[in-house]
């Protein structure tokens, strides 16, 4: 393997499907996104994306088995417009690898008929009580749609890392238009909330329907374990405090 | 995208041209210079370059639009010496895409008619009320030309660093001249003035006639900052001495 | 030398030889497995895997010799069933190089006939007594025959990484079956202990008869420095807490 | 230039050339080497070797003309046994630049018929007065010649890093024999006094005959600059002292 390549597993006839492309990234938003649908809608493996950019190890499954790191397609007919999911283990690991994956993943959706992708990722913001959503996309109709289920534009000038940016960057050179879609994450935990959020932009934008409360019970164990780390924090902040007192009694005591 | 290409918009009809390039680099002299040249003289976008070298993320527009990273040509008509200017967003990241980067440029220079070329970067050093510009170049000529127009001989011994430095290096295999002016830069913060010395030289150089005023009121601007973060330094030195003077009063005591 | 390639130093006639592959890794349970296995089994070398992805430099053996870091392939002739046996100086040093020695090796392989490869390294765990071996394959008879001989099935989610992993995941695209036994080992020192149980495994997986005993000298050894490296640190930390009294004893004083 | 490659400068009629290679590393011994050589023997210039594995920065000359990073070979007309001498700015920044340029310089030694090698570099010792040299080679025969000559055999296993140690690793896949001399050294300094020592028993192993006395001057510098370097670290040792007695004489107060 020297290069990246898709190994197809099954040749589905899709019509005019969109491309949904979801990697490991910021609060996993875009993991978790695509997990989800995968899931929801029942959606069915037809392919896989194998890269020696990946990390090298591999990964062991329940039955002691063994894999290597990948990304997968998945398809779900709906309609006169089908559904390509695509969803991975890692991000390419260099530069020039992450630009390989992105150009081997449009190669792809160009032999797959795809004229729209959507990329979805986290987009790094403190988020009040709900996470937003901000978009870019390579046109503007496309853009206002996303605003019209409920996007923001994103910010000008803020960069978009990595697999989720870069096939917006390239997309171009293959003749297909793409959207991005960013949900507001704090990023340093798995964030299903934020996913949420983005899950309603893309229901609204590609008119399918998923069962979103299937989130929030993910969503009710995260903001457990938030909560839980905050308490551990803020004992150590008290702790530091008490010991801060017992230090300054002996200087006290000195002067 | 295997490798660095450019990807030619229109194909103007150029005399003679002369390549100034400057990508971003110490106090983004380089960058400053080019930028300020297109906007002057009105120069027009032909072609862009494109790297897999480049960071791995792309940048959102004003409008919700997205780009790859990449360096952009233009060109501008004068008579029988026209200009092709040269800047973009990064220098590569890697070694080997230093080297690429530099060789594609080149290749770009030759099939375009170059003979010249002018690379501009940053120096570091303090530079007092004026910044200096310092000059290497492939022959004595050119250097006896840019020694006239202002500029100094660059110290022996000192390395150019990136593109600026290797497009001289590599320029001797593709039989292309070209000349490197530097200006004196602290290096940490944009500079404008130092873009402006090197504009002077430029200008007495090549024979056109920028609005160098033009970039006074960005120099301006920088100064003022300069000089809030220098009252934010001596307000953190203060802090930390009356501190200090606090906390000898604590030994004082003891002893 | 651009590329990983394997040198054939002879061309010796295997019958459905099996491949037993232990690069340096933790605790060197790999490399020490082999190195066993060549020694008592008195197995023959007959080529070498050399990569310019190996760290760059050369050894300098006992006489003065110097040779290039590489891996060494051993046969061994037992009935109808060959092994050959692979060991090395050390692991590929970027992610592409780790790729592209396994797919070397698995090429080679697939060349001398082998159906199946067992990899061997470390499991980073502190051990109890006897050190356990996990186990991961590309097929359930396969591991099957592997929790037979002693072994259990690797921890669901555990990664393994570098060549012993990678042969497993690329293995498919050879059409060659792969099992992979990790030693637990703390994984700092060399590890013979963790070895001996590997090797356990090995013997009833694959019918043949070692002298297991030869290693309790060098695991004697091992368990020697470990017991003096112990009595450093408990010295170490001892020392700490008298330096730690003197110090309490000032603060009383101050108080 | 994606590869590393020679340019030739002349093309000299040499009767079977030894090459003498010493790149920047420990102590620049092999530079310092080859540096004395070229200069006593008069030898000329006949050929440049780039890579785009060097840094990549230009360096300016001292007339403020510009030139890559390279290495550059010199002939030297013996007799029936000429030199070619080798050394340059930098060794290569990549593990696989490093396998290229080694390859790269057995491919042009081959091609000049040069049938020996002698890679000149610096080993991490303490020395005594006089550094000794440690050799290793890729026949016995050859070692022994260079025994003869004052060399000691390198102690078993340690490794020899860079150019000077791959170009013997490499070297028999061009058929070639190679012998490499390090010179003893502390290593963060020029040592032209290790270089000296080197090249006694190159001149012994050679049958040449170099002015030694030579580098007496630029062995006296560098030792007037290592005392000094050695009385500002006693200061610093000594005012570090007085510092902490100071402390000590608070505490006591205290107390």
């Amino acid at each position: 393997m020297k290069e990246t390549f898709v190994k197809e597993l099954v040749k589905p006839e899709l019509r005019s499907p969109i491309l949904v492309e979801g990697l490991p990234g910021l609060g996993l938003v875009g993991k978790i996104t695509i997990r989800h649908l995968v899931r929801q809608l029942k959606a069915r493996k037809f392919g896989f994306l194998y890269s020696p950019h990946f990390p090298y190890f591999v990964i062991v499954s329940k039955k002691g088995s063994v894999r290597l790191l990948r990304g997968a397609f998945y398809y779900w007919k709906n309609g006169d417009r089908d559904l390509i999911l695509f969803t991975g283990d890692s991000q390419a690991q260099t530069i020039e690898g992450q630009y390989e994956i992105s150009d081997r993943m449009l190669d792809f959706a160009k032999r797959c008929g795809v004229k729209l992708i959507v990329t979805i990722g986290g987009y790094r913001m403190e988020a009040k009580d709900k996470p937003k959503v901000v978009a870019a996309a390579t046109n503007r109709e496309l853009l206002d749609r996303a605003l019209k289920a409920g996007a923001e534009v994103s910010p000008a000038g803020s960069p978009i890392v990595g697999t989720a940016g870069l096939i917006l960057g390239l997309s171009h050179f293959s003749g297909i238009e793409a959207l991005c879609l960013l949900g507001e994450t704090r990023g340093y935990l798995p964030d299903p909330k934020s996913a949420k959020s983005v899950l309603e932009v893309l229901q609204g934008l590609l008119g399918f329907d998923v069962n979103l409360p299937g989130l929030d019970e993910e969503i009710a164990k995260g903001e457990k374990m938030v909560t839980r780390l905050q308490k551990i924090e803020e004992r150590r902040v008290l702790e530091a405090e008490e010991n801060k007192k017992e230090e300054d009694k002996k200087v006290t005591y000195i002067s």
